[in-house]
């Protein structure tokens, strides 16, 4: 059976309704599996305009009446914005409230086994905030509303998988968390992850904290106390892992597939490399031509893939987004679906 | 006049000699300027058989016999090294004290004036250390032996260009370092570097330290106690900055032209998006196919640029070396050594 998987509408001021027609308008989707959007019917017909689409939505108020067929998307409308109220790319309450509502019935579906995965448009932190509801993003939401405590943040571009130890904290607050039982956590996440992506005996990378990942002790000590002891248990639990790899280095290596997955220490030590190598600026325009990346939760007890950017306020309403990141989410969530029905 | 851009071999064990001999089989680089080699026959006579080179060497005791002409590599041959008692690829003291006084030449040259620039082959701290030099690299033999203290490391991929704020120090004590007369010290370094190379009204890109620069104190308070003062300062001196710009995006939009130069806060900062950027793997081999980046010392009063690459020992002495990096330190040697003289 064609897994189901619910894309969440994001914020309705926002480039999500736009991203997700322009996406449900790759026919393999429908081949692979059974998409389904949870949002609201005003913006998806905006979005249909916007890109001239010749897709018709088929609203819904239960999955079990989606068609799932190619040429129609299936709308699970919550029916929650007036967009005679809301303007493309102004952030508004009703906004937050209406992005934060399809999060949780996608949450909700998902633990109930209704549906396999979630891929989530963007949302902006501050319409969600406006609308009361305090997260750092997405993830904070999913482990809050399925009691995860042991997550992680992976970001991946094509083959090239980046696993969190640390995200959204400064960066002296980083080096304080690289502890061994976090590090030790984090890899075993990764190597988790890529099983459920069928590959059978995962080549996993792990950084260094410091440049050259402290030489020896030279600058900084957190590899020779937490992150070595923490890769030689994992290597005795029989996880094929290397490191610490100076981090200047890895991910050129990991790049270049040397690695399934690189376990990075911070925020941006996995961020940076992954939006260099993803995405692509149009000076012209000053805008990006790709924004090539998947944002995938590790540790849930369901599935949570998510586009890479934001709400893209400045493009909002316009009709000239880029559904790329979106597509990649949706690839993601079919192959973990995959993987769960395997295993 | 064309500048005298002299090459240090580097470490003789190396791939050095290998990637001079293939350098100068540029043309261009005798049309744009006159460059020799400040090394040892042996090595580069080894250099030559091992790429079936037709170029001669021209031995000379003093830059003013050089004959700088297509064809012939002039040598200032330092004599100090014995190729018997030497293999390629191992760690010698011999190899780490002739290294160093190549460069001890070298800066010698350009602060009489002799030289236009210094272009530094690959050394290895071992082999130095083995010698009794304790240095951190070239950039600390660079300032010591010039008497300077305010210097930044740059590192280069074509117009991806990067100064960091720090650089060897751990990632704890790189947050400590992020202070705002140091942040403005490598402004204006980038700033004037740019000028240097012939850019109008460079556009400067300051990264903030933590993620996504704090989100307003929220992550770190770093970027508002002093990056920010930092970037004002550079501003009312008509600097052309922006930041501090979340560091996860930075990188991708001086790779797509939004700046000339990025200040980065830390050595990872910088290295992972420029190595990422310039760096592929072959796989089969697990070796680089490409290891483009120029590295060069800002502040400096002479002109030093350097592969970004070590001496690759899996590969010396086998001839199948890769010249790309030190063919792009020679050009911007060559475009360093221009702008001074337009100054």
């Amino acid at each position: 059976m064609r897994p189901i998987i619910a894309i969440t509408m994001g914020d309705p001021t926002g480039i999500g309704a736009e991203i997700a027609v322009r996406a449900l308008a790759n026919k393999r989707f429908y081949e692979e599996a059974r998409p389904l959007v949870i949002g609201s019917r005003g913006p998806m017909e905006d979005g249909l305009r916007m890109v001239n689409s010749d897709l018709k939505l088929n609203i819904i108020a239960d999955v079990s009446k989606g068609r799932f067929e190619y040429g129609t998307i299936d709308l699970l409308d919550l029916d929650n914005v007036d967009m005679d109220k809301l303007v493309y790319g102004k952030v508004a309450a009703m906004g937050g409230k209406a992005a934060f509502e399809y999060i949780v019935k996608g949450i909700d579906l998902a633990m109930a086994g209704i549906v396999d995965a979630v891929v989530t448009g963007p949302i902006h932190k501050e319409a969600l905030n406006q609308a009361g509801h305090h997260y750092s993003g997405h993830t904070e939401i999913f482990a809050e509303k399925t009691g995860t405590k042991d997550y992680s943040m992976m970001l991946a571009h094509k083959d090239f998988r980046v696993a969190h130890v640390t995200t959204h904290v400064s960066l002296r607050k980083a080096c304080d968390l690289v502890k061994k039982a976090r590090v030790l956590t984090v890899i075993r996440l990764a190597h988790n992850a890529m099983l459920e992506l069928g590959i059978e005996e995962p080549r996993i990378g792990v950084a260094g904290l410091n440049p050259h990942s402290g030489e020896g002790g030279l600058f900084g000590d957190e590899e020779i106390k937490e992150i070595i002891p923490a890769i030689e248990e994992a290597k005795g639990q029989g996880m094929n892992v290397e490191g610490p790899v100076p981090p200047d280095t890895l991910f050129a290596k990991a790049l270049g597939g040397q690695y399934d997955i690189v376990v990075a220490m911070y925020h941006d030590q996995g961020h940076i490399p992954m939006k260099t190598a993803g995405f692509e600026l149009d000076l012209a325009t000053n805008t990006y031509k790709s924004v090539s990346g998947v944002n995938i939760t590790l540790g849930l007890p369901i599935i949570r893939t998510s586009v890479d950017h934001g709400t893209a306020f400045g493009k909002a309403g316009q009709g000239r987004a880029n559904a790329e990141s979106l597509e990649e989410a949706i690839d993601y969530a079919i192959q973990f679906a995959r993987g769960k029905k395997r295993a």
